[in-house]
């Protein structure tokens, strides 16, 4: 199958989200998606769809629909998910816990397999079936195991300074959980999982909406 | 100040990422902030800094920079967050109890003050400074505190139907962490905190990077 080399960010991120919708679909037997499902699940015209599947060749049968195993595969693909990715979380407080619990991430195949803290009563506990380890041996796990992608979940203070101590041991991507914008040399991706940017942009979508949309408790601040 | 009705997206991200450096600047007793400050803290072009302020005036002096403190006042207006937004959670396991500790939100003003679980053993207790309430208050209280932003916390089996009671309650806004795409009726924003996701995307990154980015366990997976 031919495939264009490069990807934009937008589709790949609709990618991840048509994989996520084709393998809640493969789990209950769905075995041919039309357009129009997916435009009803999803709220992607099928016009983009078709346009983002175009970067990787072509798909589905006019007036039948697409193959939901052959498209989840070809995705899985492009997006290098179709292989375990192995990960590696710092900060084990509730945030990290809830992380290494999450049951979300296996069915991306990615998988959190170390986590470490800086807390000695934390380590050797086994947390979402993974043993703590004490951030001592982070260079040593990271460079053993060749690990590249890591989550941060340490408190905000610290955060700047565990990332590059991360970076310094070979790790190429974070997803930061910490409220401040890391600032990293060389060629490293950092993600923000950003919970109270992401509910500020719901605020503003609200404010945008209706101009009307009453505040629970107005109160002028200062600042 | 002139201000245009609409400003896209993009643009909203961005101004709320500045608001989060100025707020850092101004705990630090930073008055201004230059240009090629902004570039080096947030990767953000100064021309791109100055597209996304021209949406609401004109801002800083040549030569000098910006205003730390008025900035951060105008942006905060812009989006909505110089007022206090209250915030109901429902799903109090670990990532619900978590996020009611974080203390990234008051920063935002968002703050969480409401917590609902289906769990009497959780109800009553008190987490983050929020006493939990039962499932049952969940209307009354949304109500009675014209309550319009959600953060949904509650195991993905129970997110779809959940979403929808909080929807019908009057919820306008939900930050949703279950790992499943919500279906919801009406003109309801939904904005997915989606851990596997942002993971996925920088694994797919890494992947466009790198195509010699060596895995640390090659597994081919039937899919």
């Amino acid at each position: 199958m031919e495939r264009r080399a490069y990807i934009p960010q937008e589709t790949a991120r609709r990618l991840s989200l048509y994989l996520r919708m084709l393998r809640r679909l493969r789990q209950e037997k769905v075995r041919i998606v039309s357009s129009d499902q997916i435009r009803r699940f999803l709220n992607v015209s099928s016009v983009q769809f078709r346009k983002d599947l175009s970067y990787f060749g072509e798909f589905g049968k006019r007036g039948v629909g697409y193959d939901v195993e052959l498209l989840a595969k070809e995705i899985g693909k492009i997006l290098g998910t179709d292989v375990l990715h192995e990960i590696i979380l710092v900060g084990v407080g509730r945030l990290g816990s809830a992380l290494l619990e999450y049951p979300g991430f296996l069915e991306f195949n990615l998988k959190i397999s170390e986590a470490f803290d800086r807390n000695t009563r934390k380590v050797g506990k086994v947390c979402g079936g993974v043993r703590i380890r004490h951030m001592r041996a982070l260079r040593q796990v990271i460079k053993k195991r060749n690990l590249r992608i890591a989550v941060l979940s340490v408190p905000v203070e610290f955060a700047q300074e565990v990332a590059e101590e991360l970076v310094s041991c070979g790790i190429k991507a974070i997803l930061n959980f910490a409220p401040v914008n890391l600032v990293l040399e060389g060629d490293v991706f950092v993600s923000n999982a950003d919970m109270a940017s992401e509910l500020e942009s719901l605020v503003y979508k609200l404010k945008q909406k209706n101009n009307n949309y009453s505040l629970t408790k107005k109160r002028s601040i200062v600042i």
